[in-house]
């Protein structure tokens, strides 16, 4: 009796550190953690519940995993280079990374949203931001591609973006570095007053998803950190958190820590669009690039222009106003009904929530206190709904259940925080390793948050994983949180450097899912939908090899008349309407990626031969039995010579 | 009763289901479901029980992955510019991918193995082959970087590659497209009889890892596509299958597919190498690019060699001897004994088995069934060890798990085959899907295979996840060998085409990882290891910014005096001595990648300011919970411009 006992405080003990993810505890022996494995294990051929959408951060793309099995289905390449794709290598979506700086092959990338159509996650597209050199693209979801990428002027660190407003009638970007606006030669140290930080609002083409620069609001010189925008019934608004109000310029660290709170800037986008409808508003003159993957060619072409519209805050009266925030807020969160904006100063313990009646109050009744650059500042008392009181160290970010709960994160002592909405009472706490920043439930940006699953990304991993020498992956846990309390179930490491994740229910995007490109849709000028078109000409010392692809051969797959100096395109189809038969082409030596083409679809690579020889080129996509035979040959001769262009199949 | 026995019944149907992994059958609900669930989670905090190096194929890097979890920890950049880690990108690391032909973005990796001692992996190096512009590259295992790249000239679809020999004496690459050698203009339909498939080794030294190509056997002009070395009793030899001994240059599928057998070239390396030390062989001029990563400063550098020592096999008596194998084949694989050679005819039912003992005694009884271009053909019966009779479609790959067994692979028939050493007896057979080409038992490549996961890698994926439009990932599949049956435990999706992979027990790797790297090791010429000697030099219109980084700030954060038309070279020292604290850096309109900098390390990127005005940096990777204040600015002046050049921190 005593023995049994004693096991069975053994088990309950285990249980407890497998629920905080101790290492010592969190043996495969706990009776919780065998129900773990079983809750995150989806057995072969079976489909996780949820897709997740992770940003790449650093690495500048987009990763889809499923949840809660936290596999890492597909990488979408979308503001860096992808040689294993070819993408910004193939002549097709090199101009995709177009910007007015030129050709840039890397970006940085960090919070996807989904779009949304009457508040509610519709799976048609996700959204993302650039924050080195500011841009916004679109994901499609039909085809999991890139589909456009609009550069962002004036702005840099395009860090409170990209959210959508709940028709997704915009998607907005803000400045996190203040900056003079229009850029300028001036000194550093004269940056107080003189830097702005723009916020942009891009609409979104209910149709096409074609995005458009409307107007940017010509905001303070603070850094705007982050975003979300009012739903239900604050839609219409859009709320953006300010740090360093103390506008320093050099040792950020110390300097723009000084002030007792920053802001949230409150901005009635309705209102502004009105007044830019109606003819408000300033013509800058400003070059950005806007990156557009034609759905029929599947080529990318840039339209650099050159305009954009600017307004001065204080030229729109009641739209624009500051809501007072401790301490160097960074998350910016509003729950599904609209209520409530919580602010998390990163640097304070408490968490303090706005109520959006209250402001609209505020704003009516001019309950200001001061006004910051010509825009007012609320009064904190009158606006506030509560405080989170001693809820954690370093509060980031929050998302929502549906269900009256929140969940804010905490840098600094590494847990997530559940508390209720209206009591500001905190139920449950659990740790992360370590050092959470942003989470995601599923939905958790819309007013349905599916409400069953909480992803931590964290910051650090250490020891989490099998060691990889100096850099580790980066990494993520999951909680259910169906229950009163966060139970934890899975780690499971992540790739770039995932800031943020949109998460949503599969079936809502899975049956748009296309599996190939239908061949007879294929627009692109040099497609060959045939084997007996396919051929090699020449003009001047451009030659162009309009090329097929089938299991298991190249038509042409012996080509002879190429010469040294030569500048080849190859125009390669996929000629296959299977799905999950790509192919892909590679030429020895070539300075750029291979091509990795997909069923019905047309890319082109340059190869520039540079010795006389006879050299092979190859399909890099196992495609049958025969792939390894699915080869031919070029024969490069001398510059000048008399070989005449010739080419053939068998 | 009735009730009870039924849905026993219904149990074991569904564990059989699991058992080969079929769509309907494999819900969570059966009983081996949940074991398999258990048996492959790694809970919170808990290490995987082996590394698996799984080649990137098409993605051209290398994956490391934990087994039995199958999560993806780390991509390492090997053979393609990876824009996350700033590869290919850096100044540092640029050199990493020159070859003969110039810079090259991009390859295909095919075959990672893992050095070896006496036989056993010993965890101290990866070595990987690029098949399209012949390379093959060392990664260290203590960084889980990227060493060292060697082209291999005169070679191309660097395919059989790059597999060691058991004390790593040499890593062999070999030749699948058979090309003119030396390379010449001549006509494609002149190939047969004037092509070559030259057979490339390249020692590593003990000590260091460096690698050095000593000789290439100038084999006849097939198509060499797999290789495995002797070992145990056979060490000293290797072995290269071929395939279009046919010789054939166009509609390969069909017309390298006519000849009932093809080869398997073995080849007395000991003998070879003797010869070539005793002043044997030709020496060749041909380029090559050789790329070294200096350990101490960290930058790669290239060195351009021009000669190579070329063996014609009928020089060098008793050293090179072809064993027919039916039907095309692709793998060549040896069992831990070293007597066993496996050639799988992919387009045959049959495996055949050749005797290592046996093939000894043909050679000194010049037993021999005729020569093709001056190279002995052992007589098929005489050497032969057995048949695998009708053991599935496209027999593809073979390991073993050292307990008498080998697993082969079946493409077309989708299948893991598991069958008996010395009997030949199929004892096993379970599906895969889709399609798999390579399988990998850790440590299945030496005398020591660990002999209780297989996973396999499959070329189609299809169903088997969330569908993620036209492009879906690879796939790989985790079973349970250590029983008498297979047992699917896991499907993963895999990133890149994951062609091969290798597989060690993680405590042979794991205790020898860095987890910094020692600032006063750093030898890097422009390291500046304290904020104090940070400063801003211009010589001409280069500037060079020898910069710091370290919780939460950049030494100098302001900098003044840059022009338009400078050419910016920020030299950044990440000063942290602390692990897994990395920083990043990034320019807003750089045309290159941000720089990720490891704790103690140096890097640089090169910015050319193209518009006056104040620019920012800031830290790309999350670093403390004032990250989001680690940032500076530069001022760009106009070209001539009188500002002074000027730098600070606070």
């Amino acid at each position: 009796m005593k023995n049994l006992t004693l096991s069975m405080i053994t088990i309950f003990i285990a249980a407890l550190f497998v629920g905080c993810g101790g290492e010592q505890g969190s043996k495969k022996s706990g009776a919780m953690a065998s129900s773990a494995a079983e809750r995150t294990y989806v057995a072969p051929g079976e489909y996780d519940e949820y897709y997740g959408f992770f940003s790449g951060g650093f690495s500048g793309q987009l990763s889809v995993y499923g949840l809660p099995s936290g596999r890492l289905f597909k990488v979408i390449p979308v503001f860096s280079q992808d040689a294993e794709k070819g993408y910004g290598y193939s002549e097709e979506t090199k101009a995709m990374l177009n910007t007015s700086y030129g050709f840039v092959p890397w970006g940085d990338s960090h919070h996807p949203d989904i779009s949304q159509t009457n508040g509610e996650l519709d799976g048609r597209w996700v959204f993302i931001n650039e924050n080195n050199t500011p841009r916004i693209a679109r994901i499609d979801l039909t085809t999991f591609e890139t589909a456009e990428i609009i550069e962002v002027p004036n702005s840099a660190g395009n860090h409170a973006s990209a959210f959508v407003t709940e028709n997704t009638e915009y998607v907005v970007a803000g400045t996190r570095f203040a900056v003079p606006s229009p850029q300028k030669d001036m000194p550093i140290d004269e940056m107080k007053g003189n830097f702005k930080g723009p916020l942009s609002f891009i609409s979104v083409n209910p149709e096409s998803g074609r995005m458009n620069l409307e107007f940017q609001i010509a905001m303070p010189g603070f850094n705007y950190d982050l975003a979300h925008p009012g739903r239900a019934k604050s839609h219409g608004w859009f709320f953006f958190t300010s740090y360093n109000t103390e506008e320093a310029h050099t040792l950020m660290e110390v300097n723009a820590s000084q002030n007792d709170k920053d802001y949230i800037a409150a901005v009635n986008w309705k209102k502004i669009e009105e007044y830019v409808k109606n003819g408000g508003g300033e013509k800058m003159n400003v070059p950005y690039a806007h990156n557009v993957m034609d759905e029929h060619t599947h080529i990318a072409t840039t339209t650099m222009k050159n305009e954009v519209i600017s307004v001065d805050p204080r030229d729109v009266p009641d739209a624009i106003f500051f809501l007072p925030i401790p301490k160097s807020p960074h998350g910016c969160d509003v729950d599904p009904s609209g209520e409530y904006i919580v602010g998390s100063g990163k640097l304070s313990t408490d968490l303090t929530v706005h109520s959006y009646t209250k402001m609209i109050k505020a704003i009516e009744e001019k309950d200001y206190d001061g006004e910051a650059y010509g825009v007012p500042v609320l009064s904190f008392e009158s606006i506030r709904a509560g405080t989170v009181s001693q809820a954690g160290l370093g509060p980031l970010h929050t998302e929502f259940d549906g269900k009256g709960n929140a969940y804010t994160t905490f840098f600094i002592s590494s847990e997530v925080v559940k508390w209720k909405l209206e009591t500001w009472e905190v139920v449950d706490r659990q740790p992360t390793f370590y050092s959470v920043g942003h989470l995601m439930i599923p939905g958790g940006n819309s007013q349905k948050p599916f409400g069953k699953y909480l992803v931590a990304m964290n910051k650090i991993t250490k020891d989490r994983y099998l060691p990889t020498g100096p850099e580790v992956n980066h990494s993520a846990q999951l909680y259910d949180i169906s229950g009163e309390k966060m139970e934890l179930l899975l780690d499971f490491p992540t790739i770039g450097e995932p800031h943020y994740a949109a998460g949503i229910k599969a079936d809502i995007v899975m049956k748009n899912s296309k599996k190939i490109f239908k061949l007879e849709d294929n627009k692109h000028p040099q497609a060959v939908k045939n084997e007996k078109d396919a051929r090699v000409e020449r003009n001047g010392n451009e030659v162009h090899v309009y090329m097929t692809m089938i299991r298991s051969h190249f038509a042409p797959d012996n080509i002879e008349g190429i010469q040294v100096g030569d500048k080849v395109y190859f125009h390669v189809t996929n000629l296959e309407q299977d799905y999950d038969v790509p192919h892909g082409i590679a030429m020895i030596g070539a300075n750029t990626s291979e091509l990795l083409i997909m069923p019905g679809a047309t890319k082109t690579f340059i190869w520039e031969p540079k010795r006389e020889g006879v050299w092979p080129f190859y399909c890099t996509d196992f495609c049958s039995a025969l792939h390894q035979e699915m080869q031919g040959y070029v024969r490069v001769s001398p510059k000048g010579s008399s070989v005449p262009l010739k080419w053939s199949l068998d």
